[in-house]
């Protein structure tokens, strides 16, 4: 059925070739109305996480007078998946689900108030466009867990939404790329893509060579999404100087750049490298830190007093990073393999990047370490109840994108285990085939024989000891996979007769001695 | 002969029987002196580099009043390579050379005029000593470069420096272990030697558990060298809670501890693994930020630009390191080995430390990349003349401990190329048989085919490319492994005639075809 529903089940059905005329009318008169009052046109591609904010975020751009800067196109594809999002924006509600009071007021002003922002599927509408954004999804494929040096990155998607702007645009449009691409896609994809269907149309590529700028977004998931995007560095370059010079033009309107420079790189390459060079960077930290924990584990030490004692040292330590049940969301579980496949991929190169590799295969089998620790305390988990709290791979927030609890529950079902998964935040876990997550913690602890705090929400975090031991049926085991449990409540938990175990908290063993010498 | 050669070049003969009796006589009635003026006596085990400043900065700490807390002894021993450090500390001078202006200052006013400081020979000093602080050297050793995984490190010299204490200590003495040990050195190894030397001697170790505790320095070669000692954070631990709050009492006396608070960890094991901890995390990210350079060179970009537009992101990113030449000094090199190495065979664990270690690997034989980068440019070394530029590890310094020119010139040699060395600051490469580096800049750089900017000591920085060419009597390749050749250098280098390359440097291809085309 052409249909495509949203997240809260509401049915919209696909646009009738009639809408479709329609809708091109009404772009084109639009478009035509807007640009009268001054206004640039600009599109954006890709109304997921970041594009839809990202569009919200032009839209409320103002010059000094306080009169809007941009009339911004959100644009979409007409498929189950993401065709809900264009009656949803259009009728002033955001099409993403953020903890952001932001989120709320900013869809709505736009699209109500200032009128500054339409969503539409047509794909003509790049016709319209003085700047594009895209910000098209791109993953990299890791066939095999463990083996990310056989990540690869299917650019075919991509290249397709390129060529559909090259079909529509005007020559002296600026593509901005937003997306995270692997290093080398604006020049050696984007470039070539762009100026085939420019020559296609007649367009003389030499007069008017295609304006393709790259600049990457840093967003932070969290109360603080739409200033993560508006309030924040930025690092850009173009393909050549015209097109880097509109892009900064662009994003100086756009950004508070008074408060955060822009960063000007001297080639689309060295942008792209950027930005997955700043997540490898941070997965490899992390990775480094998980191989430190089991050390500490085993030598009685917790590595959480020893990583706070070293980050003292600003400026040279302070960006230390921590073990935790794993690593997820959408960019560092990627970006190395983006990185590292570009490098054969686009360059022919051999040497790529194992570091950063092999951080991503730590990183993506860390899960597994907190099963073995829990299987040193406990032997056989067949049959045993374990409940899990908290889904989405970071705290606070309801995002499950590569949550390494999946990989961890993966395992426990293959162990025989009776699980039960708890989340304030998420609702369906849509990775496991939406699976409905429990809002009751009370139910969710009555039987467990194993407890885990996976992520560090706030909520697990407020529990007390007793209050845990209160809900549970019977003394579970306590695993603390991301250093929230104070030594103060590990101690209350021992006295209250729980076994406590945890990533990179050696000093637990010290903490039982004591506790068994006063009693 | 029994004679110690000052680096002045000044011959010290070693004391005789008699000077050694008379030697203790002296120690005796001053220690029975200072201890009725109430002050404690210290001795500090080991006159290098931090030992001999860290008994200077304890001989100079006051209480409120201005009064000494402490009267000091610097020990070390009768050796070729060690003795004379005792007579020239006697004498008012530092033992050690650094740029720092306090290090000539603080030697003469504790020895000649506060009187609190008096280094010593004699191993029965100890009998006197309120608190043991060691500084003893302590390597890790790596057979063969490139395998770290086999590195490992000998304790017998350090354990014997242990039992010399422990024959004469009184039990109530605290032993406080500032040299960078395996973790688990302190409970494993020196407690079992004290204990033993006290059981031989009659002192009940249930009574007289040993009091040993470990705080790591973080002393920064340079300028602020006195400094880093005094004015800078401390983690400490003790092997029993008397010795932590002794430990804690002293670092309080003689340390800014009002601006700079103690960390007390729960463990020896954690402070000892906390120092390794740190330097691995940097060792590490060179090593991380080397296979980008490889990247960045090969896809035309300039890596240090990348870094700069990364590090604005304070507090999470702007601890990002960088390449180079390679990576020397004391403790980058060697403390992921120590760490690695008792992870077995202090502990007998199989996990171990594989990141941290394939970092001191690719950090070791960096330097043989930028021969790769050379010979690229000019296929055949044989018989080239090739000036280096630097021979300590770190700029402005005059530190050459395991610099990564020496595998650079070893390379170079074995290729049969016709080496120069320079450096302003060092005089002769004792690593490399005392050989005498040239200090005249022009003389290196006459009949140079090939000038290698290895470390960026202001001196070189502070060179433009019109004095260089002068320099030269032909127009050489330039290298730069240290990113001080800005691109308006390169630009003028490359206008002067010269080829210039560097590590990381992708982007000087994209300068070079500028140039042609302006030509």
């Amino acid at each position: 059925m052409s249909i495509s529903v949203a997240p809260d089940g509401t049915e919209y059905s696909f646009p009738t070739p009639e809408e479709d005329k329609k809708e091109f009318e009404i772009l084109k008169s639009l478009s035509e109305e807007e640009r009268k009052n001054g206004r640039k046109i600009v599109v954006v591609q890709g109304m997921g996480f970041v594009g839809s904010v990202m569009a919200a975020v032009v839209a409320d751009a103002e010059d000094e007078s306080g009169e809007p800067l941009y009339f911004v196109y959100g644009n979409d594809l007409v498929s189950r998946r993401s065709y809900w999002k264009i009656p949803v924006i259009n009728s002033g509600k955001p099409p993403v689900n953020a903890d952001d009071p932001e989120i709320p007021e900013i869809f709505p002003r736009c699209v109500n108030e200032k009128k500054t922002l339409r969503a539409t599927w047509h794909q003509k509408v790049f016709t319209f466009a003085d700047i594009v954004v895209v910000d098209i999804q791109l993953d990299a494929k890791k066939p095999e867990l463990g083996h990310a040096e056989e990540g690869y990155c299917d650019l075919n998607a991509f290249k397709e939404g390129m060529r559909t702007i090259g079909k529509s645009i005007k020559p002296e449009c600026l593509i901005l790329i937003e997306t995270t691409v692997p290093p080398g896609t604006s020049e050696k994809i984007v470039k070539p893509v762009i100026e085939e269907e420019f020559t296609k149309r007649g367009i003389d590529v030499e007069k008017y060579p295609p304006l393709i700028a790259h600049s990457y977004e840093r967003v932070i998931p969290g109360s603080k999404y739409v200033s993560s995007i508006r309030n924040f560095w930025r690092t850009f370059s173009g393909i050549n100087e015209k097109a880097a010079d509109l892009a900064e033009e662009f994003l100086t309107n756009v950004l508070d750049t008074e408060h955060y420079p822009l960063c000007r790189l001297g080639h689309t390459n060295a942008s792209e490298m950027a930005k997955v060079l700043e997540n490898s960077y941070r997965a490899t930290n992390i990775a480094l830190m998980f191989e430190w924990a089991k050390l500490a584990e085993n030598i009685g030490v917790n590595l959480f007093d020893v990583i706070k004692s070293i980050k003292v040292r600003e400026g040279t330590h302070d960006n230390m990073l921590r073990p935790s049940l794993g690593v997820g969301g959408y960019c560092l579980t990627k970006d190395p393999v983006l990185a590292n496949w570009a490098a054969e991929a686009l360059f022919g190169l051999e040497n790529k990047l194992p570091m950063a590799v092999s951080a991503v295969n730590i990183n993506d089998l860390m899960p597994l370490h907190t099963i073995e620790i829990i299987e040193d305390a406990c032997p056989s988990l067949q049959d045993k109840r374990i409940a899990i709290l908290g889904v989405s791979y970071l705290q606070n927030v309801a995002d499950t994108r590569h949550s390494p609890t999946k990989l961890f529950w993966e395992h426990l079902m293959e162990k025989d285990a009776i699980i039960s998964v708890h989340d304030p935040l998420v609702e369906v876990w849509s990775e496991l085939g939406d699976m409905r997550i429990e809002k009751d913690l009370s139910k969710t602890l009555f039987d467990a024989e194993i407890v885990v705090f996976a992520v560090g929400h706030k909520l697990y975090k407020a529990l007390t000891p007793e209050d845990v031991v209160r809900m549970c049926e019977r003394k579970p085991l306590i695993v603390d996979c991301s250093n929230f449990l104070t030594d103060e409540k590990i101690k209350k938990y021992l006295e209250l007769g729980c076994n406590v175990i945890g990533v990179g908290k050696g000093h637990i063993k010290q903490l039982k001695k004591k506790i068994k010498m006063a009693l």
